[in-house]
Protein backbone atom coordinates (compact mmCIF):
# COMPACT_ATOMS: atom_id res chain seq x y z
CA UNK A 1 0.00 0.00 0.00
CA UNK A 2 1.18 3.49 -0.89
CA UNK A 3 2.35 6.19 1.86
CA UNK A 4 3.15 8.99 1.74
CA UNK A 5 4.91 11.67 3.69
CA UNK A 6 3.41 15.32 3.19
CA UNK A 7 4.89 18.91 4.02
CA UNK A 8 1.98 21.84 4.03
CA UNK A 9 4.06 24.88 5.20
CA UNK A 10 3.99 28.53 4.49
CA UNK A 11 7.43 30.41 4.30
CA UNK A 12 8.46 34.07 3.19
CA UNK A 13 9.65 34.66 -0.25
CA UNK A 14 13.56 34.28 1.13
CA UNK A 15 12.10 30.51 2.76
CA UNK A 16 11.98 31.42 6.09
CA UNK A 17 8.98 29.72 8.51
CA UNK A 18 9.86 32.09 11.32
CA UNK A 19 11.49 35.27 11.40
CA UNK A 20 15.49 36.25 13.22
CA UNK A 21 13.39 36.12 17.15
CA UNK A 22 11.04 33.45 16.15
CA UNK A 23 8.45 35.47 15.20
CA UNK A 24 5.35 34.28 12.75
CA UNK A 25 3.17 37.61 12.84
CA UNK A 26 4.16 37.98 9.56
CA UNK A 27 2.52 34.93 8.92
CA UNK A 28 -1.16 36.67 9.29
CA UNK A 29 -0.35 39.89 8.09
CA UNK A 30 -2.69 39.05 4.80
CA UNK A 31 -6.23 40.49 4.57
CA UNK A 32 -8.28 37.77 4.85
CA UNK A 33 -12.04 39.08 5.25
CA UNK A 34 -13.57 35.37 4.73
CA UNK A 35 -11.09 33.80 7.03
CA UNK A 36 -9.69 31.19 4.21
CA UNK A 37 -7.93 28.75 5.70
CA UNK A 38 -5.68 28.29 2.31
CA UNK A 39 -6.55 24.84 1.55
CA UNK A 40 -5.27 23.47 5.23
CA UNK A 41 -8.33 21.54 5.71
CA UNK A 42 -8.50 19.68 2.19
CA UNK A 43 -5.02 18.37 3.42
CA UNK A 44 -5.65 17.65 6.85
CA UNK A 45 -8.59 15.74 5.34
CA UNK A 46 -6.24 13.71 3.53
CA UNK A 47 -3.81 13.17 6.51
CA UNK A 48 -3.62 10.35 8.97
CA UNK A 49 -1.34 11.44 11.53
CA UNK A 50 1.11 14.53 12.26
CA UNK A 51 5.03 13.64 12.80
CA UNK A 52 6.72 17.03 14.11
CA UNK A 53 9.91 18.09 15.90
CA UNK A 54 9.65 19.21 19.93
CA UNK A 55 9.95 22.94 18.74
CA UNK A 56 7.01 22.82 16.93
CA UNK A 57 5.28 20.56 19.42
CA UNK A 58 5.83 23.18 22.14
CA UNK A 59 4.84 26.05 20.35
CA UNK A 60 1.32 23.58 19.26
CA UNK A 61 1.07 23.69 23.19
CA UNK A 62 1.56 27.28 23.82
CA UNK A 63 -1.33 28.29 21.37
CA UNK A 64 -4.54 29.65 22.76
CA UNK A 65 -7.66 27.95 22.17
CA UNK A 66 -8.56 23.93 21.96
CA UNK A 67 -6.03 21.35 20.73
CA UNK A 68 -5.66 21.37 16.83
CA UNK A 69 -5.55 18.48 15.77
CA UNK A 70 -7.84 15.65 15.45
CA UNK A 71 -5.23 12.89 13.87
CA UNK A 72 -2.90 11.51 16.16
CA UNK A 73 0.58 13.42 16.18
CA UNK A 74 3.90 11.58 17.08
CA UNK A 75 6.39 14.01 18.21
CA UNK A 76 9.86 13.10 16.77
CA UNK A 77 12.17 14.05 19.39
CA UNK A 78 15.73 12.15 21.36
CA UNK A 79 15.89 15.13 23.84
CA UNK A 80 12.25 14.96 25.13
CA UNK A 81 12.01 12.11 27.67
CA UNK A 82 8.24 11.88 27.86
CA UNK A 83 4.90 13.93 26.77
CA UNK A 84 3.74 16.27 29.67
CA UNK A 85 1.00 14.07 31.06
CA UNK A 86 -1.49 16.94 29.90
CA UNK A 87 -0.72 16.01 26.20
CA UNK A 88 -0.68 12.52 26.72
CA UNK A 89 -4.15 11.49 24.75
CA UNK A 90 -3.30 13.85 22.30
CA UNK A 91 0.71 12.98 21.64
CA UNK A 92 3.18 10.34 21.09
CA UNK A 93 6.84 10.16 21.45
CA UNK A 94 8.93 8.26 18.60
CA UNK A 95 12.63 8.23 18.52
CA UNK A 96 15.41 6.24 16.49
CA UNK A 97 16.17 6.63 12.63
CA UNK A 98 13.69 7.39 10.66
CA UNK A 99 12.88 4.55 8.26
CA UNK A 100 12.19 2.84 11.77
CA UNK A 101 9.72 5.30 12.96
CA UNK A 102 8.36 5.26 9.46
CA UNK A 103 8.19 1.59 9.58
CA UNK A 104 6.18 1.94 12.94
CA UNK A 105 3.90 4.41 12.07
CA UNK A 106 2.71 2.48 8.83
CA UNK A 107 2.09 -0.35 10.89
CA UNK A 108 0.05 1.17 13.46
CA UNK A 109 -2.43 2.26 10.00
CA UNK A 110 -0.90 5.68 9.57
CA UNK A 111 0.40 5.66 6.02
CA UNK A 112 -0.65 9.74 4.88
CA UNK A 113 2.02 11.53 7.29
CA UNK A 114 1.76 15.30 7.57
CA UNK A 115 5.42 16.17 8.34
CA UNK A 116 6.14 19.16 10.14
CA UNK A 117 8.41 21.51 11.39
CA UNK A 118 11.70 23.20 10.11
CA UNK A 119 14.39 20.23 11.92
CA UNK A 120 12.04 17.90 11.11
CA UNK A 121 11.21 18.56 7.38
CA UNK A 122 14.63 18.93 7.01
CA UNK A 123 15.93 15.77 8.55
CA UNK A 124 13.33 13.84 5.85
CA UNK A 125 14.28 15.69 3.32
CA UNK A 126 18.57 14.72 3.77
CA UNK A 127 16.72 10.95 3.73
CA UNK A 128 14.50 11.90 0.66
CA UNK A 129 11.76 10.66 2.49
CA UNK A 130 9.42 13.49 1.65
CA UNK A 131 7.15 12.79 -1.31
CA UNK A 132 4.74 15.42 -1.49
CA UNK A 133 5.74 19.39 -0.50
CA UNK A 134 2.74 22.32 -0.49
CA UNK A 135 4.91 25.39 0.23
CA UNK A 136 3.09 28.47 0.16
CA UNK A 137 5.06 31.75 -0.16
CA UNK A 138 4.26 35.24 1.58
CA UNK A 139 4.99 38.58 -0.08
CA UNK A 140 7.39 39.41 2.28
CA UNK A 141 11.42 38.85 2.54
CA UNK A 142 12.56 38.63 6.26
CA UNK A 143 16.51 39.19 5.53
CA UNK A 144 16.94 36.31 8.13
CA UNK A 145 15.60 33.29 10.75
CA UNK A 146 14.79 30.26 10.72
CA UNK A 147 14.99 28.90 7.51
CA UNK A 148 12.03 26.05 5.68
CA UNK A 149 14.99 24.21 3.77
CA UNK A 150 18.87 22.66 5.06
CA UNK A 151 22.14 21.38 3.53
CA UNK A 152 21.04 18.37 1.21
CA UNK A 153 23.45 15.59 0.01
CA UNK A 154 21.87 15.42 -3.25
CA UNK A 155 19.77 17.23 -5.67
CA UNK A 156 15.72 16.16 -5.09
CA UNK A 157 13.74 16.96 -8.38
CA UNK A 158 9.88 17.40 -8.36
CA UNK A 159 7.30 17.75 -10.33
CA UNK A 160 5.13 20.51 -10.14
CA UNK A 161 1.30 19.40 -9.54
CA UNK A 162 -0.46 22.83 -9.64
CA UNK A 163 -0.12 26.15 -8.47
CA UNK A 164 -2.93 28.59 -7.04
CA UNK A 165 -3.11 32.21 -5.76
CA UNK A 166 -4.97 32.65 -2.36
CA UNK A 167 -5.77 36.05 -1.14
CA UNK A 168 -4.32 37.71 -4.10
CA UNK A 169 -1.12 37.47 -2.18
CA UNK A 170 0.06 34.22 -0.98
CA UNK A 171 1.05 31.30 -3.99
CA UNK A 172 0.72 28.33 -3.19
CA UNK A 173 2.94 25.41 -5.36
CA UNK A 174 2.10 21.77 -5.07
CA UNK A 175 5.17 19.41 -5.75
CA UNK A 176 5.78 16.16 -5.92
CA UNK A 177 8.21 14.03 -5.89
CA UNK A 178 10.00 12.55 -8.84
CA UNK A 179 12.90 9.48 -8.09
CA UNK A 180 13.89 7.81 -11.41
CA UNK A 181 13.56 4.49 -11.02
CA UNK A 182 14.76 4.11 -7.44
CA UNK A 183 11.78 2.86 -5.00
CA UNK A 184 11.62 4.08 -1.79
CA UNK A 185 12.44 1.41 1.05
CA UNK A 186 10.53 2.20 3.63
CA UNK B 1 9.99 61.15 -14.15
CA UNK B 2 9.22 57.11 -12.02
CA UNK B 3 12.28 54.99 -12.15
CA UNK B 4 12.56 51.19 -11.26
CA UNK B 5 14.58 48.91 -10.35
CA UNK B 6 13.84 44.97 -11.27
CA UNK B 7 14.92 41.96 -10.87
CA UNK B 8 14.25 38.82 -12.96
CA UNK B 9 15.60 35.64 -11.66
CA UNK B 10 15.61 31.57 -11.64
CA UNK B 11 15.88 29.97 -8.49
CA UNK B 12 15.61 26.67 -7.31
CA UNK B 13 12.93 25.71 -4.63
CA UNK B 14 15.72 26.54 -1.81
CA UNK B 15 16.51 29.30 -3.36
CA UNK B 16 19.63 28.95 -4.87
CA UNK B 17 20.75 30.78 -8.36
CA UNK B 18 23.91 28.06 -8.56
CA UNK B 19 24.29 24.98 -7.11
CA UNK B 20 27.64 23.92 -4.98
CA UNK B 21 29.71 24.00 -7.64
CA UNK B 22 28.36 27.35 -9.23
CA UNK B 23 26.43 25.17 -11.84
CA UNK B 24 23.30 26.19 -13.93
CA UNK B 25 23.12 22.96 -15.90
CA UNK B 26 19.64 22.58 -13.92
CA UNK B 27 18.05 25.55 -15.21
CA UNK B 28 17.89 24.05 -18.17
CA UNK B 29 16.83 20.64 -17.17
CA UNK B 30 12.67 21.05 -17.60
CA UNK B 31 11.62 20.13 -21.61
CA UNK B 32 11.17 23.38 -23.16
CA UNK B 33 10.22 22.10 -26.79
CA UNK B 34 8.85 25.40 -28.04
CA UNK B 35 11.96 27.56 -26.78
CA UNK B 36 9.74 29.39 -24.54
CA UNK B 37 11.33 32.34 -23.15
CA UNK B 38 9.88 32.42 -20.00
CA UNK B 39 8.57 35.97 -20.20
CA UNK B 40 12.21 37.36 -20.48
CA UNK B 41 11.92 38.94 -24.00
CA UNK B 42 8.75 41.09 -22.54
CA UNK B 43 10.81 42.36 -19.64
CA UNK B 44 14.06 42.93 -21.14
CA UNK B 45 12.42 45.12 -24.07
CA UNK B 46 11.02 47.06 -21.19
CA UNK B 47 14.15 47.52 -19.49
CA UNK B 48 16.59 50.70 -20.37
CA UNK B 49 20.10 48.93 -19.11
CA UNK B 50 21.25 46.09 -17.07
CA UNK B 51 23.88 46.70 -13.80
CA UNK B 52 25.18 43.69 -12.73
CA UNK B 53 28.60 42.51 -10.58
CA UNK B 54 31.92 41.54 -11.72
CA UNK B 55 30.40 37.84 -11.26
CA UNK B 56 27.84 37.74 -13.29
CA UNK B 57 29.83 40.02 -16.04
CA UNK B 58 32.45 37.84 -16.54
CA UNK B 59 30.04 34.50 -16.54
CA UNK B 60 28.20 36.38 -19.28
CA UNK B 61 31.66 37.02 -20.90
CA UNK B 62 32.22 33.44 -21.09
CA UNK B 63 29.10 32.53 -22.66
CA UNK B 64 29.21 31.05 -26.11
CA UNK B 65 27.75 33.03 -28.69
CA UNK B 66 26.95 36.77 -29.66
CA UNK B 67 26.92 39.02 -26.63
CA UNK B 68 22.89 38.60 -25.31
CA UNK B 69 22.34 42.33 -24.84
CA UNK B 70 21.49 45.09 -26.46
CA UNK B 71 21.08 47.61 -23.80
CA UNK B 72 23.77 49.61 -21.93
CA UNK B 73 25.15 47.43 -19.56
CA UNK B 74 26.92 48.59 -16.23
CA UNK B 75 29.34 46.80 -14.30
CA UNK B 76 29.04 47.10 -10.26
CA UNK B 77 32.57 46.80 -9.30
CA UNK B 78 35.11 48.27 -6.62
CA UNK B 79 37.65 45.11 -7.34
CA UNK B 80 37.72 45.48 -11.58
CA UNK B 81 39.59 48.09 -12.47
CA UNK B 82 38.75 48.62 -16.49
CA UNK B 83 36.40 46.58 -18.71
CA UNK B 84 38.16 44.27 -20.87
CA UNK B 85 39.07 46.24 -24.08
CA UNK B 86 37.37 43.68 -26.34
CA UNK B 87 33.71 44.70 -24.69
CA UNK B 88 34.39 48.29 -23.93
CA UNK B 89 31.64 49.38 -26.33
CA UNK B 90 29.22 47.19 -24.38
CA UNK B 91 29.90 47.18 -20.95
CA UNK B 92 30.60 50.35 -18.59
CA UNK B 93 32.47 49.89 -15.47
CA UNK B 94 30.99 51.59 -12.41
CA UNK B 95 31.72 52.36 -8.85
CA UNK B 96 30.60 54.15 -5.68
CA UNK B 97 27.74 53.78 -3.17
CA UNK B 98 24.56 52.51 -5.10
CA UNK B 99 22.45 55.39 -4.68
CA UNK B 100 25.40 57.25 -6.49
CA UNK B 101 25.49 55.11 -9.25
CA UNK B 102 21.56 54.81 -9.73
CA UNK B 103 21.41 58.36 -9.75
CA UNK B 104 24.49 58.87 -12.30
CA UNK B 105 22.90 55.91 -14.25
CA UNK B 106 19.08 58.34 -14.13
CA UNK B 107 20.93 61.10 -15.39
CA UNK B 108 21.86 59.01 -18.77
CA UNK B 109 18.44 58.60 -18.88
CA UNK B 110 18.41 54.90 -18.09
CA UNK B 111 15.51 54.45 -15.72
CA UNK B 112 14.19 51.05 -15.89
CA UNK B 113 17.19 48.99 -14.64
CA UNK B 114 17.46 45.00 -14.86
CA UNK B 115 19.47 44.27 -11.76
CA UNK B 116 21.25 41.18 -12.06
CA UNK B 117 23.67 38.95 -10.34
CA UNK B 118 23.57 37.10 -6.95
CA UNK B 119 25.12 39.92 -4.88
CA UNK B 120 24.42 42.49 -6.49
CA UNK B 121 20.64 41.76 -6.22
CA UNK B 122 21.30 41.19 -2.32
CA UNK B 123 23.14 44.54 -2.22
CA UNK B 124 20.43 46.70 -3.71
CA UNK B 125 17.95 44.66 -1.12
CA UNK B 126 19.82 45.73 2.06
CA UNK B 127 19.76 49.49 0.62
CA UNK B 128 15.81 48.72 -0.06
CA UNK B 129 16.30 49.42 -3.88
CA UNK B 130 14.17 47.09 -5.66
CA UNK B 131 11.18 47.81 -6.78
CA UNK B 132 10.36 44.62 -9.00
CA UNK B 133 11.03 41.49 -8.34
CA UNK B 134 10.33 38.64 -10.65
CA UNK B 135 11.28 35.17 -9.79
CA UNK B 136 10.76 32.03 -11.50
CA UNK B 137 11.38 28.94 -8.76
CA UNK B 138 12.02 25.68 -10.83
CA UNK B 139 10.87 22.05 -8.98
CA UNK B 140 14.67 21.22 -7.72
CA UNK B 141 15.62 21.33 -4.13
CA UNK B 142 19.38 21.95 -4.46
CA UNK B 143 20.64 21.61 -1.14
CA UNK B 144 23.38 24.12 -0.84
CA UNK B 145 24.74 26.52 -3.14
CA UNK B 146 25.03 30.44 -3.72
CA UNK B 147 21.69 31.84 -2.73
CA UNK B 148 19.43 34.33 -4.08
CA UNK B 149 18.63 36.45 -1.12
CA UNK B 150 20.52 37.25 1.81
CA UNK B 151 20.48 39.20 5.23
CA UNK B 152 18.41 42.40 5.37
CA UNK B 153 18.55 44.89 8.48
CA UNK B 154 14.83 44.86 8.10
CA UNK B 155 12.07 42.89 6.95
CA UNK B 156 10.81 44.13 3.08
CA UNK B 157 6.94 44.12 2.41
CA UNK B 158 5.63 42.94 -1.44
CA UNK B 159 2.28 43.22 -3.27
CA UNK B 160 2.13 40.08 -5.26
CA UNK B 161 1.05 41.47 -8.63
CA UNK B 162 0.96 37.50 -10.60
CA UNK B 163 1.42 34.33 -11.01
CA UNK B 164 2.12 32.18 -14.08
CA UNK B 165 3.04 28.70 -14.36
CA UNK B 166 5.83 28.00 -17.68
CA UNK B 167 5.85 24.51 -19.01
CA UNK B 168 3.58 22.97 -16.39
CA UNK B 169 6.48 23.31 -14.01
CA UNK B 170 8.02 27.15 -13.75
CA UNK B 171 5.91 28.95 -11.42
CA UNK B 172 7.09 32.38 -11.86
CA UNK B 173 5.85 35.69 -9.38
CA UNK B 174 6.35 39.18 -10.25
CA UNK B 175 5.98 41.42 -6.59
CA UNK B 176 6.45 45.14 -6.30
CA UNK B 177 7.91 46.80 -3.60
CA UNK B 178 5.18 48.28 -0.76
CA UNK B 179 6.80 51.06 0.93
CA UNK B 180 4.67 52.51 3.31
CA UNK B 181 4.81 56.42 2.92
CA UNK B 182 8.14 56.69 2.75
CA UNK B 183 9.03 57.79 -0.96
CA UNK B 184 12.42 56.61 -1.76
CA UNK B 185 14.89 59.22 -2.33
CA UNK B 186 17.29 57.82 -5.54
Amino acid sequence: MTTTNSVFIATSLDGYIADRHGGIDWLHATPNPNGSDLGYGVFMSGSDALVMGRNTFETVCGFDGPWPYEQPVFVLSNRLLQIPPEYADKAKLVQGPLPEVLAQLHRLGHRSLYIDGGRTIQAFLREDLIDELIVTRLPILLGGGIPLFGDLPEHLDWTHVSTRVWLDALVQSHYRRVRKGVPRVC
